[in-house]
């Protein structure tokens, strides 16, 4: 996926580093890949990244003028088609497992060759449901977590209501459901009738909403793998906030100049803002 | 303005007391005006309503699919079009002011006759956006709080972004503005870029989104006339979630149904879900 164009560098789709963050240790990275041929041989080797020849994964889209809802334009896989991502050993021991949003049949061929992961994050988008629905069933029981939008939410289930719609999508086999909503925050659903919902960090200006969702899975997997043993709804509440104060710096700048910049302090700092924009019983 | 026609009450515009609720006191009233004769009479006498001939306001509009926004069809003022109200002496004195939403030189007018209010809350809506934009300003350096919903609230500023808008209405006069977002749920702006953002009480369905916005405003000015002395930001937030809880029960049932029957025991409880749903620091 070929992003950020002026700044002479793209990112393979499904190893984007801006999606794996960790908190207790501090690690903020956005991987770059070099366009010179033989420092981009090296980086990719490094990186377990394969190296394929054909044209990068293309997505166009059209954003309404409130940048809340988006509709596809064209989509072209290219080197995607015929990817197969086969796993270094390294990686097979992985605790928490984010399989970012591409075919759902390559998502469970990821999962397959994880040996015992502990947490499983899933995104997916509305061109599988559409048409690779059986596949993206089959998957959801193998979910901890599903990550998707209203809109794909509302697709999946038929359902207009929203609340309705993530309560479904639960009994399709994920134990936690996250449906992001733009400006207007983010609804996570648990067992037993748990319910979380947040709004989003107060930003005057959306420059590029591109990414924010990787983002926010990125930023909810990465608090999740960097501080929690054993996840329960409490940790994803915190993991939901942290996931919308790193979407809230992506969109804040074209493709990833924002994140490239990123401080632990700004995100601690918004986090802070967070908790004062959503309590309501605080001590006078 | 005729509503809940099958079981047969008509509610006068501006004294509809579903507005009016305290919470300390423990107070929840529906007036209900009989459609007989001479008991209508003699109830408007005791609550001080005017009898005028002619047909009462109406508005119709269409919602959309989703219920989150709509569509005014069409609306008529008829008695409403000369109304003049004269506050009797025992209301002059009121600390807390809900100015409903009537056209905003009788809102004005009813403000005059206060002697010294001591927080002043004022709905509006789209007509008068459109047709009475300069008796709207000149009321809002009157009020404290004003409470619109987001697509007034784009409307009135020419804002797309809420949080601008929220921002800019707020240097148009009122010391607090409360954006009103539906099933997203509902912002705060105040003084030195002071925030507050709760979602809605999740439901599953809406039976009848009319008079949501009434009942969140009364919800809020209710809870604040019945509790406070001197309004600050923290105790505005919990005004937001009382008007949230109460608009969450109006929508359930058609017009009032659901209002008549409700107790404080329900309102207490969803109080606490609202806690439950919006924090994430919570002990272990």
């Amino acid at each position: 996926m070929l992003r950020g164009a002026r700044r002479k560098f793209f990112l393979a789709g499904p190893a984007r580093r801006h999606r794996g963050r960790r908190f207790s240790r501090i690690r903020i990275s956005v991987l770059e890949i070099p366009q010179d041929r033989q420092r981009r041989r090296a980086t990719c080797e490094r990186q377990n990244i394969s190296l394929v020849n054909g044209k990068t994964f293309r997505w166009s889209g059209e954003y309404s003028w409130d940048l809340n809802t988006r509709e596809t334009r064209s989509i072209a896989l290219n080197v995607f088609e015929h990817f197969k991502p086969i796993l270094p050993e390294s990686y097979r021991q992985t605790d928490f497992v984010l399989l970012a949003n591409i075919a759902p049949s390559l998502q469970s061929h990821v999962l397959d060759q994880m040996e015992r992961p502990r947490f499983v994050v899933a995104d997916t988008m509305d061109l599988w449901i559409e048409t690779a629905r059986s596949d993206l069933d089959a998957l959801l029981g193998r979910v901890d977590l599903l990550i998707l939008n209203d809109s794909e939410a509302r697709e999946m289930t038929k359902e207009t209501s929203l609340i309705k719609a993530g309560r479904r999508i639960r009994k399709m086999g994920p134990r936690y459901v996250a449906i992001k909503k733009g400006e207007h925050g983010a609804l996570l659903f648990g067992e037993e009738g748990q319910f979380f919902s947040c709004g989003a960090y107060p930003l005057e200006d959306i420059h590029d909403p591109t990414g924010a969702g990787d983002t926010f899975a990125g930023g909810m997997a990465g608090y999740l793998a960097g501080t929690v043993k054993k996840v329960n709804f409490n940790d994803l509440r915190k993991a939901m906030i942290y996931g919308s104060v790193l979407a809230s710096f992506c969109v804040e700048k074209f493709s990833l100049e924002r994140l490239r910049s990123l401080s632990m302090e700004e995100i601690a700092q918004r986090y802070e803002t967070f908790k004062l924009m959503s309590q309501f019983e605080l001590p006078e």
